[in-house]
């Protein structure tokens, strides 16, 4: 019994990107026994969740889930035309890419997962350098919903530590890749494109392909990845 | 566009049971125009789901969502037999009926909707008279998730109101009963039984069947269900 109170175990947050590969990598690093957590929200592409489930086989985690959550049908509803949405193009407003609610729902979640598995912290992939305008990419959002988690649960009322841990939260693309590259993460088996081709090909173009090659060539490194094409 | 910016909007979470029945009928009286969400999330009775629906027509909320989350994998993993369940059955600890992170995540996917449909109004049938045990059905928890919520939506960044509501904390089954007839709730088209038989009727002496019909006693009216057996 000594050693399962010692045991430190973690809830990793897994997208099947880079970001979050590379947090699991961090939390194995730290001594944590992992458990991953991938959502099957109705994303366009399956690739993303085949991903995660490599990754959390290659570094080992203790047990790999996949929730189904059922988001479609209110990601679809913001698009109704009977609600006029607020434009929001100028700097330093939340871009159109923002999904309501998104990373308050995989980190609660996450939190279920951590009180049934007796888990200390809750990783979570997220960044504020790439990401700046997303409100739940921020450092007073995540310490404010550990606040709340604290309050939460069992382990939070029991006076049990609880923490959500964001360690690439200001980190940019270079510094990921090379702390990535640092734990061994094969950044192969991670996706990042927002347009694939059916065959779950990168297609080197897209805002999220150019922001992922731009990491690569910081950290002075190819791209394991193969790609349709390339500037 | 003026009358769309006077609309008050709120979402309000349905269990199907009497004290969300209640909440809502609480925000419709306040003059909110509702969203209702339910969720399928593996729980053992699907009558909850109907009675959601039933009372989500009945009250006449401008939409009825039921969202899937796929929490039985989480739910059955704390059960395993490779993680010691620690004991509580001291007064004053937490019952083991509760269920890690529930209120968390449901309120989680309610800030979604609400954001996707510019409510400012989250609504939650939680109480802490009957429940005192739980952490997640607490006034300190939902104040601390009311100041994340703000932190993580685009709504609270940009300084619009947004507030999660629990008008039924500290209230007890009496008085929770009493104020939904005055509101002319249909207590006939809620479900409260932990074991109803196949079609649906209630048992008339589980404990949640018990705590229904202490309040209708209280309130000194009859309750509306029928029942297999009472005492």
């Amino acid at each position: 019994m000594e050693q399962e109170n010692k045991e430190k175990r973690a809830v990793v947050l897994l997208s099947g990107g880079m970001d979050s590969a590379v947090c699991l990598a961090i939390a194995r690093r730290e001594g944590f026994i992992c458990y991953s957590l991938a959502f099957d929200y109705g994303q366009r592409h399956r690739i993303e969740l085949e991903m995660a489930q490599r990754q959390a086989q290659a570094q080992k985690v203790r047990a790999h889930l996949e929730i189904k959550v059922g988001l479609g049908a209110i990601g679809a509803s913001a698009l109704t035309a009977d609600i006029p949405v607020p434009k929001h193009d100028s700097a330093g407003s939340i871009p159109n890419t923002y999904v309501p609610g998104r990373n308050t729902i995989f980190l609660s979640i996450g939190l279920a997962l951590l009180e049934a598995k007796q888990a200390s912290d809750l990783f979570i992939g997220a960044n504020q350098v790439d990401f700046s305008g997303y409100p739940d990419c921020r450092g007073a959002y995540l310490e404010a919903y550990q606040s709340m988690a604290r309050l939460a649960t069992r382990a939070g009322i029991e006076g049990n530590p609880l923490s959500i841990r964001a360690p690439l939260l200001d980190m940019d693309k270079g510094q990921i890749v090379r702390t990535g590259l640092g734990l061994g993460v094969d950044f192969g088996h991670t996706h990042t494109c927002y347009d694939p081709s059916p065959a779950g090909l990168s297609c080197g173009l897209c805002p999220s392909c150019r922001l992922r090659l731009q990491g690569f060539a910081a950290a002075g490194t190819p791209d394991p990845l193969p790609y349709l094409q390339s500037e």
